[in-house]
Parts: structure tokens; sequence; C-alpha cells
């Protein structure tokens, strides 16, 4: 048995949420505090049999993998115009701890 | 030294936190996310010696088993009469992970 | 790779957040919930390499350290007069686990 620790971005918590949900994982969200360094992050816990874990890392992976997007960006310029041009951010990504489980009960 | 990490039914979310702090453990109780999927539940940290994980377990197992209630439940039938009749719920309920504690300081 | 769960009163939380971010840790806050027993802690986890595990603990114990402090208590006496005297109150301290970690992934 082992637990599978993941501190997801929140643009993918939703879709890591169903699609481990969809595939029969158990999975508990811990809420994270507000504070700006750790803002925009859900901690995911979910146990699992060992030889499932790739199977849990894919998922994750899968539907949250840190990936850049181009969003437009706006300079104002001398004269009073502007123009907008696109910039590329990273958004997404997770990091993943794996456990190794003593014990487990269900009770 | 081990880390009893259990994700409790908010229904037994309060007995087994009076149960676990009344013999003496040091509880700590991490908020879960408002996601439907896993609204209702509480995580407890509980951190103990390797002896005394079975009186950890035994604690949370006996304030928190899953069990089946009867409750009320309502029909409506054809003549605008109702019937009330009693159906099988399942109520609360625990998963516990005990991990292996590499290292345990208090300052 | 290792994964430092240390259990922070909030009174040295902050400092505690800013000396690790300020060394290079990745650090993720959860939310306790408001039980009166739990009150006042903020849980942190930092997965680190195994030979930055005593700074991490090091920090950690710099910036919680349980300690005694002098406040002023009020005492009211017999013909309405009162006497403010100081008395040694317990602040702050942590609690700190560290787990093997299985299997570590950035993605
Ligand atoms: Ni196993
Ligand atoms: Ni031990
Ligand atoms: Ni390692």
């Amino acid at each position: 048995m082992k637990l599978v620790l993941a501190i997801v971005s929140n643009d993918d918590s939703g879709m890591v949420s169903a699609a481990l949900t969809k595939e029969g994982f158990a999975v508990t969200k811990l809420a994270t505090t507000g504070g700006f360094l750790m803002a925009g992050n859900t901690t995911f816990i979910v146990g699992t049999e060992d030889d499932k874990v790739d199977q849990v890392i894919s998922i994750i992976s899968k539907q949250s993998s840190r990936r850049t997007q181009l969003v437009p960006s706006a300079t104002t310029m001398d004269v009073g115009m502007y123009s907008s041009f696109p910039v590329e951010v990273t958004v997404g990504g997770s990091t993943i701890f794996v456990l190794n489980v003593d014990r487990f009960e269900k009770v």
C-alpha cells in the first residue's frame, strides 16, 4: 500500500480530481491556506495498491503538467496608443510524493 | 515513531478527537476542501510511539466504524396519502494510514 | 528525498514560512480546522533532499522554538485597587515529522 500526496495547481485540481475518481481512486483534498506563497494549490491524498502507483502518477501528470500558455499583454506607448502582444506564462504543474504505508485500515 | 493519518467521517470527527485527546494523544486536524466528492471528512494527524499504534487505531475504530442506520423515508401514494417507512443508510467510517517516521523532533 | 511535515504554532508560522522560502525550499501550508484543541497551528509540508533535512529542521527550530514570555497579569485587590504583575507563559513551538519518500515526481 502506498500513499500518494500530490500538490496540484488549482488550474488543474478539478480535472485531476475527476480523472482519479473516474478511475476508481478514493481522493481526499486538503485545503491550503491563503498565504501568497502557496496560493493556488490543492493537496491531494490518494491511498493505492503498490501496483497502481504508476497509474495514479500518470493520471495526475496527464491532467496537470506544467505548460506554457500565450496570454495577451498590453503595453502603453508614447502617444497614448497601446500595443497588445502575447507573452508566454507557465501554468499548471504538480509535485508528487509517494510514501510507503506501514499499515492500512478501513473501519 | 509512527504517524497515523486518518480520514474520518464528520459524523464521528468530534468523538474521535475527544477520545484521542482524553487518552493523551496530540491530535492535529486538517481542513478538507468543500468539493462534493470529499465533503464530510476530516483528516487527522497523530504522532505516536510504535507500541501505541494499536491503541490509536482501536480508538478511531471504536468511535467511527462504518455502520448502518435506519432513517425514515416517505413515499407518496396514489390517493394523496403517504407512507413513511425506514430505510437503511451507511454512516461513519474511517480510512487509516500508518506511516513510518524517519525522524521526530519537538522544538 | 524526504518529506518534512511540521506542525507550527501560528505565533511562528509566518517567520518559518519566510525563512524556509528565503533558503529556497518549496513550502506548502495546510489549513487546520478551527477546533479548540488544535486552534493556533499551521501544518507545513516541505519536500527536500536527504542532506538538507538538518537545515530544514534547524530553520524551523530557530524560528519556532517553544519559549516562555513574561506577560502582564492584573489582580484585583480588596479595596478596589489592583496590582499588575508579570506571569510566565509558554508560546511557540513545533512538532516535526520526517518521512521517507519512496518516489518523487515533479510534472
Ligand atoms: Ni504496500
Ligand atoms: Ni519508530
Ligand atoms: Ni531520498
